[in-house]
């Protein structure tokens, strides 16, 4: 319903961060994006004020982080419910300042609410320099699939919270992958991060790319290792670590096969190792082993899921439970072809 | 306790927008700002989502146009209540669109949350173009005090409210003054909006500047005429327009005496006319003549009623009328002393 700036390079929906170019001529454009953490803080994710704000930066610059940016600083907006006690303020400024410091960028200003439910919302702004931009399309089939990090750890702290066990117990802290996204920008196809979780991302790859993907056999050994242990010990099928809506915060990106050692070459010398996930391939579905039996994972599905359940975590995991119960009885054999 | 970013040209509170220079050079900076619209919605100032929706977009344009900047365009996130009407959802976004119109600017993303409570975050990007930039500092005493419309349509509205009229019966829909602030870029000495309200407005230009304000008499002819006459038949006290911190979005500027027959000639070719208000004096207080007393506005107490009121507007009239009675019994002798 709004019309789109002729500045604007980027689609709609089509990278992690708006890319504005300031002359209108898509040479080294802005990019600029906003997340507000309030779903999680109702949800009881961060009832830890520290990390509230830890998040509240890094949501927006694991964006920036998305499409190579380097990020120039955030402004954030916080609404205070009212009675906020002054420690738990601090705490939540010390997340704040923490994440700028390990981002390496800045509080730029910010705005102050007070509310019934806190909530953090920020802006964050960088520049991508004068090259290709990265954005979510651009991905052929045949392309590799990779990810900055282990995944899971997002859905393994919920998960961790959802057992009744304490929030220190299972510490979340994810950074943003600037360096990373910066080093990808003139090498990786597209890139999206996973701040939604595994799966919401590919799904969301595979609707703008019109392609699929295969997760490689083995992906378990990519999984967050303290997240797979609860999931064992829990008795929770591993691939609901890449189910669950609350993501890691890594990016998961493609490269061209002829690519694929200079990004090997070029991580190593960063100090940082991209491990691969699968392989991009041209039928619009999302495949992976599960039990010795290879599945198509209907995305779709697991997104309505979780738009229905909204944060209640229990409705979410039923939910995957019954896709789960189908794929082990043979029973899921449907296409996930109510693509939207 | 956060450290400042090197590229950041403006010091703490002392612009309307944060000042980023791309190139830490401190020429052509970009100008960035975020703005919450939560406490008007909760406060029920703001119940039509349409004027909800427009607000996000203005408060964050204002503060564009008070550093004189010209709009890329606008990021917003917006925190629907679980089961808000989907025509409600369309007022607000119409809202968002028709202010983006006005201001001739854009939507360029945004994020969506679900929450108790509606509230609506802008995040506006723009740059000021070559020259010097426009700030709240920089006010000598002498200098003249202009506003770029008539004041007190914020106040009128939110009283108007109080009063149990319906929000129909008095249209509230504020433009940023881009136009005005661009204009003003290399003329104006300082610049604030006063979303605030204007004497909280002037209160913080006088502690940024160490100066203060002599109101000029005839003040009264600046009101905004619907706004003067609802206080007339409520019998409030005119002032309190000037007083109240639901402000009516206009620039509180000030110009060096010999800079003020170019600013009218330059608004003119433009098509607007620039009011006086006051001038700029040494003496750090707020003077304005209420019924034919030069009274000192003891501002910093009028802060601290609004902030014990919260969004309580008749505890914020009572506070208000207590100082009128003051005034009016010839014991409001205090200068404003408790400066921070």
């Amino acid at each position: 319903m709004f019309p789109r700036s002729p500045c604007q390079i980027n689609c709609l929906h089509g990278s992690d961060a708006e890319l504005i170019s300031l002359d209108c001529d898509s040479k080294a454009p802005i990019a600029i994006t906003v997340d507000s953490i309030a779903e999680e803080i109702a949800a009881g994710l961060y009832a830890d004020p520290y990390l509230a704000g830890w998040m509240g930066v890094m949501a927006s610059m694991s964006d920036l982080a998305a499409v190579g940016a380097e990020p120039f600083g955030i402004i954030i907006s916080e609404i205070l419910p009212r009675g906020m006690p002054q420690d738990s303020i601090e705490a939540l400024q010390s997340g704040i300042r923490d994440a700028c410091a390990v981002c390496g960028t800045y509080v730029l200003g910010g705005d102050t609410n007070t509310g019934n439910e806190l909530s953090i919302t920020g802006c964050a702004i960088g520049r991508t320099g004068k090259r290709r931009n990265l954005t979510r399309i651009g991905i052929s089939p045949g392309d590799l699939l990779y990810t900055t990090g282990t995944l899971g750890a997002g859905n393994g702290f919920a998960l961790n919270l959802y057992m009744g066990a304490s929030e220190k117990g299972f510490l979340f802290r994810p950074e943003a992958r600037l360096k990373e996204g910066q080093m990808l920008g003139d090498l990786a196809a597209a890139c999206m991060d996973s701040s939604d979780g595994v799966l919401a991302t590919l799904d969301q790859l595979m609707r703008l790319n019109n392609t699929g993907f295969q997760i490689d056999s083995g992906w378990q050994d990519l999984l967050h290792r303290d997240s797979r242990r609860l999931a064992s010990l829990s008795g929770i099928p591993e691939w609901f670590l890449l189910a669950g809506q609350h993501g890691e915060f890594e990016l998961l990106f493609t490269v061209r096969r002829e690519d694929e050692t200079r990004l090997h070459d070029r991580a190593s010398r960063e100090g940082w190792e991209p491990l691969r996930l699968g392989r991009a391939t041209s039928t619009r579905s999302i495949t992976i082993n599960i039990s010795g039996k290879e599945v198509i994972i209907p995305t779709g599905e697991i997104r309505d899921i979780a738009l229905g359940s909204g944060s209640d975590l229990e409705a979410n995991v039923a939910g995957l439970q019954g896709i789960h119960d189908r794929i082990m009885t043979d029973s899921l054999l449907f296409d996930d072809t109510r693509m939207r």
